[in-house]
């Protein structure tokens, strides 16, 4: 289970380095700076979700976390001559969707392992795990950042907390299969929002006004 | 006393989530989005005090704090389609104004009461509680920071703060009372400074240059 | 030594306090507010280091820190009208530089001397001190951040504190003379970047589309 944990993390830590270089790289950067960005967005949520645990900062012991940030980001940086904005845009998107899925159960994981204020605390920190990195990522990148954005965002990710939890409590002899059950389901219903553009019904949602 | 606290904090929590709510729903958000950031901008301020501080972060022993801050931002939300962008800007001010007058003082309280760093530091961190919420929610909402507004707003705060440090100090028999009159007293002087569009003296100014 | 890196990070104290004091001034904004800003800026960096080494916060212990930005952003505050908006930036370029690499070494060395996550946590941190007060202040300000600029930024820190770390493990007797060289070697290398717009080569570069 530990070892099942330790590999979603650093899939998630590939994937938001990734979604850091898509992000800035179309504006300019250097590789340097990508890599700065890469690094600060992939430990970024969880480095909050550990001060809050006040648990030492899980990069702290295993170093592995920034050469694969560092690695990733390079990789992203050298790949992202080959496409357009437009398909630049729709791998961040995808990218970002796996990264949060992965986060957000290894997060919650960590969270329900330490038995900290259950049963809300691993929901929240599972969402601040899976988001963090990203709005980080999207405040320094200067784009609007995808909790505003009128497809489903946090939905699934709170969804995928909440179902690990009550599985976690019920079926306890299946972590690993809860895992990555739940974690499937963030990233499926993610990418099903971002493909065909979903949003949560009419009276869920605040009406842009314009006076 | 400790109950007086209690009931500001919490007080505090309920503005600072409608805020919140207010400054995205314009913009368009679902109902989910809404309450992630109305859960982040009310408790962010006092996240950030209680890591300084060192001492457990105040949500997690209790997670009535999450209920109330998701309680009021889905309140919020029903009732924002009933005003117009120009009340419900006006409303956020008002609301932010009561929700930094309240987390100043339980901030400075906080810090007062654990002897950290008198005197200067339940002045600073009283300060941080206040405006640190605030200032999150207008960075993830893309607004200017309340900061950079012409009306005076770090000024009753920093007042307030240092009035409650003094009051504390020479009559430590009234802390209900000195922390009431506080929170009053800055509540007062920034709606003033919002009503009458209160700026400091020009020569504590810096002019806005366009060249 | 422990003198010398006292000073070091005073000195870029009152660095950052003026870059945010010159950053915000021109957008029009009054004494108290830029004085907020400043101290944000320059005890920020630092603040989040010490959370991730969960050690207390430097300031705390010793409020001279948030005397010294007070200061340093009223005097800021008080010669900004003196001039032009273009001095005003190019000043903040070279002030965000000397404070830069200032805190890039000071960070590393407190960093190094708990012997925290040899060899590469001195070098992360030593940039995270030195790059996120100015991360904070420009995202306060809404002005883009130094990372997404075209001339070299990230780069001088982060060769300034690997060189610190080599030096510190081999030539151990001369912890004073380390510092100094690898303080003015960042600052030398970012004051040539700003002044001849040196930039990496390019093809360590992304191009911005336009699409």
């Amino acid at each position: 289970m530990d070892t099942l944990i330790y590999y979603l993390g650093m899939a998630g830590t590939v994937a938001f380095a990734i979604t850091a270089v898509l992000a800035v790289a179309p504006k300019g950067i250097d590789l340097f700076g990508a890599t700065v960005m890469g690094i600060i967005t992939s430990v970024g949520g969880g480095t909050v979700r550990d001060l809050i645990l006040d648990v030492p900062v899980f990069w702290s012991n295993d170093l592995n976390y920034i050469w694969v940030a560092s690695a990733s980001s390079v990789a992203a940086f050298s790949a992202v001559s080959f496409f357009s904005n437009k398909q630049i845009n729709s791998i961040m998107l995808y990218t970002d969707a796996l990264g949060a899925a992965l986060f957000a159960i290894e997060g919650a994981e960590k969270v329900w392992g330490l038995n900290y204020g259950l049963p809300l605390a691993p929901i929240i920190l599972g969402i601040m795990t899976a988001i963090g990195g990203g709005l980080i990522r999207d405040i320094l990148s200067g784009r609007q950042n995808l909790l505003m954005t009128r497809e489903i965002y946090a939905v699934p990710v709170l969804f995928g907390c909440t179902l690990y939890v009550i599985l976690q409590h019920w079926l306890p002899q299946y972590p690993a299969g809860n895992a990555l059950f739940c974690t499937v389901f963030i990233f499926t219903l993610r990418c099903a929002a971002i493909h065909w553009n979903l949003s949560v019904p009419e009276w869920l949602m605040s009406n842009p006004k314009h006076e």
